[in-house]
């Protein structure tokens, strides 16, 4: 038949990048839905999206980042649970100047190394126009056996995070001032790397965490969603881990480096709850914090203690 | 803590409105991803995109109409495999103009009101701003024992459809033209039923199906996905499933009836390929076609055969 839909090419661009063979497929992606053999333990899934000029700009993100990015947003929550994942839909809505081969192409070959570091693949999702702006939506499917949630904190637990936080604020600040340098944060903001390679030491101790979230809007903006009811949380100024760029940042900038570790998002680092005790089980984790009995979020250092009273993290609306 | 971030409100108002019970469930909505226990069966997933003034113009789609319809087309995907929906996921992205309690409600309420007619629950997503316009992102998991593909079809197969097709594009027509009237048509289109109501006889006959799909793009659109390798279609034109309002409509406007049932898309009836000998199994369903093992798509009636060599479907880019 004549005059076809140039979509069916473009989506056989997309096929030909991302298919890999899996034991558990039944049916492949192609079809009405993707269907697959049930993986051992329990399902776990989620969804995220991201919208041009509110989540990024395509000034700093390529497609391969962008494609990278998307995905690894949501490795980070299915990491977050302790868990594997194996599967994954991405919808694109694309304005006609992105509906190129070449465009697509970088995306998913941004969405396939990072899937392929990690044994998951690219199965479905839709490919449609946009009149303005890119918007891209991920879910994917993963599986656990024992899952980790955010209840569960008890008063005296500490909280560890799992690397440096405000580091991909610092490269978001770096690339919207347009400021030469700070490739580790710039690339931290553009290409972070969700830490699914804790999962095997966290399933191991999975009885001994009594919380499990991963940081994507900042420190106090998630460690609220930790804390339990009349609970509290003492930050400890002094312990935060600030990435040498994070802090050479601030100075430039004349900005409190604290601020930034408090408030920047996008780190996809881990946060974990744990009982004094353990603490020698995850020493590669930096302690950061400890809940109290008392409401409030305190910041202390060996001085002193200041309440955190007025919320500065992102907002969508 | 004070001036926290008005999504967390709006997010209540969303959870509120879609919580249900599910003995499948392990951790609920609200944690970095949901996780449930396996159902019987092989797992379906499938994910949708919806985005305005490419899909729907807010003009006649109401929030509730969005909610129900970015459902129903990923349902309908569901249907499609012969398998039954349980978990939804729904990512928006909302202009600041929708960003209100009200508007998610209705939305919601749409969503939900569809969703509790199948057994099925939304149980997690993502809610951002946009910049422009809206876009809605719908992922279902559900279940099947014997899944249906597009891949089986023979030579000689019936092609069935399970309801009237130019429907939707009917009301797509009335509502884009402002034309009274033309109810059935309207709803059709904008809040169109996933034939979920089928998958029971599907899945008791399912050794009798060759192949099934959903007719979202179209009749012949559809189904060139149904063809196999050097097979061609029949399309039965005088016996096309017509309603009497597209029969209608192309009079008041001067069009070709059959150009409007062959080619209008989005009336997520099913498609179905059988051997004539079962036909008797299917007796709802209506007769439009049959495959052949020569290439072409033909429409045909009793005294002739025309070839349909020019693709005139819906295209997204």
């Amino acid at each position: 038949m004549q005059n076809t839909p140039k979509e069916w090419n473009l989506i056989d661009v997309i096929k030909y990048r991302v298919q890999r063979q899996n034991k558990n497929t039944v049916v492949p992606l192609g079809d009405d839905a993707f269907v697959f053999k049930n993986f051992p333990g329990y399902s776990v899934i989620c969804q995220d999206m991201m919208v041009e000029d509110v989540h990024f700009k395509t000034d700093y993100c390529s497609a391969y980042s962008l494609g990278h990015k998307s995905l690894a947003v949501n490795l980070s929550d299915i990491a977050a649970m302790g868990a594997r994942p194996h599967f994954i839909q991405c919808s694109l809505s694309l304005p006609a100047k992105y509906t190129t081969e070449s465009w697509l192409d970088d995306f998913y070959k941004g969405m396939v190394a990072l899937a392929d570091e990690h044994g998951c693949e690219v199965i479905g999702g839709d490919l449609t126009a946009s009149t303005d702006k890119i918007s891209i939506d991920v879910s994917v499917y993963g599986s656990c056996e024992h899952p980790l949630t955010r209840k569960g904190v008890k008063s005296g637990d500490l909280l560890l995070s799992s690397g440096p936080l405000g580091l991909s604020y610092t490269g978001f600040l770096a690339l919207n001032k347009n400021i030469n340098g700070y490739e580790e944060a710039k690339k931290k903001h553009t290409q972070p790397l969700p830490r699914l390679d804790l999962v095997q030491t966290i399933s191991q101790n999975h009885q001994k965490i009594h919380a499990l979230m991963d940081c994507s809007d900042g420190l106090v903006n998630d460690s609220l969603q930790l804390i339990p009811e009349n609970g509290g949380l003492h930050i400890f100024e002094e312990s935060l881990p600030v990435h040498q760029e994070t802090a050479q940042l601030a100075i430039d900038l004349g900005r409190s480096v604290t601020e930034l570790v408090l408030w920047g998002g996008e780190d996809y680092e881990l946060l974990m709850a744990i009982h004094p005790d353990d603490y020698s089980l995850f020493q590669d984790w930096k302690l950061i914090g400890q809940f109290t009995n008392s409401p409030g979020v305190f910041l202390t250092d060996s001085h002193a203690q200041k309440e955190i009273k007025e919320f500065k993290g992102w907002k969508h609306f």
